[in-house]
């Protein structure tokens, strides 16, 4: 997501430096509590992570970006709450690694990530091989990540990465506001609620599959 | 695909032993020699073994239905042709372990299989678990399968029966005819031709995996 840089951010996001992480922290201390947590990457305009927070109180919740305009909105919907089970980090995914401690994380949300549909951006995508293997790295055993995209060829080639990988898919939706079921429950990002009338909404949960089995 | 009965079909197949096989045989003797052979399960009219076969002169084809009048129009075209690496099987799909030793298929085609909607019918799905089990014993090692459908609900429902059998997926398209590279090499059936303005064509193909990997 590009925005236009808002100005006084970086101020802004020092200011609350209890919700706004950028270094390695100790996150039971920050959450001061030891529920599940659960992480968005590419967490946008706070949406869903938000929404997520309200929903599931017995859970914490962090939204992770690389742009501080970007995250600036996702603090200002935070601090128009009163919700403590979510904060925001600010860091390129790829350095997640040092953020968290292996195993730590309970699952992982990829919302209508950057689709980069050039051949030779690959690398970026965050389903591409290098991700996965930093987010089993991440997540608990047999932890799960929910991905969901407007994007047909990101989808695709996640199905295919995911599975090459050894992942196991244990759902898939290729139209998800069709399931009217599910449609109840499910949280929107901002960019779902504008752009699920121009085509179908992809999602799949998959799973990493423990060596042992 | 239901079809009525057409008169004399009984006579009009077997008058053809060398085509439509009824028993099992040794298909090298059929085929009058070694060239890998693919199968299409579920054949129907016969429109996609024929013209695979035409377009693969180096690969022998069996087209498998388990309606005799269904057999009888890819017959037609057979005779119309002068294939002869193409033959037709008469038999229930779930019989197939008896009509061919174990990995001596190149390759396995699943197109426009009936969806069986209802839960209670997933067993007669052609890509539930058990069927899997037979289409691996079946294939030679990293035997593949190739499956398409027009069927949301079906298509979702294999990605996920294949994925937690332990396949993987080497490619998906979730709207075939959008594809136009492929859209040239893409072999159509009659369903096909007539149900791909309605709505999207899905297309996987997929591999199982050497257990000892």
């Amino acid at each position: 997501m590009r925005v236009r840089k808002r100005k006084g951010v970086e101020t802004f996001l020092s200011s609350y430096p209890e919700i706004v992480l950028q270094e390695p922290v100790d996150w039971k201390q920050i959450f001061e509590n030891d529920n599940p947590i659960q992480i968005e990457v590419g967490c946008g305009k706070g949406n869903f992570v938000t929404k997520m927070a309200l929903q599931h109180p017995e859970l914490n919740f962090i939204g992770i970006d690389l742009q501080e305009t970007v995250i600036s909105y996702a603090l200002d919907k935070i601090l128009l709450s009163t919700l403590t089970n979510v904060k925001l980090l600010l860091v390129n995914g790829k350095e997640l690694v040092n953020y968290f401690p292996t195993g730590s994380i309970d699952k992982l949300y990829l919302n209508f990530s950057d689709p980069w549909p050039k051949n030779r951006h690959e690398k970026r995508r965050l389903t591409y091989r290098n991700f996965l293997i930093l987010y089993e790295k991440l997540l608990r055993p047999s932890g799960g990540i929910s991905f969901k995209t407007d994007n047909r060829a990101l989808f695709e080639y996640s199905l295919v990465s995911m599975s090459q990988y050894g992942m196991q898919i244990e759902k898939v939706w290729l139209d998800l506001h069709k399931d009217k079921e599910f449609a109840m429950e499910n949280v929107q990002t901002e960019y779902e609620q504008k752009f699920c009338k121009k085509g179908p909404i992809y999602k799949l949960e998959a799973q990493f599959v423990s060596q042992e089995k």
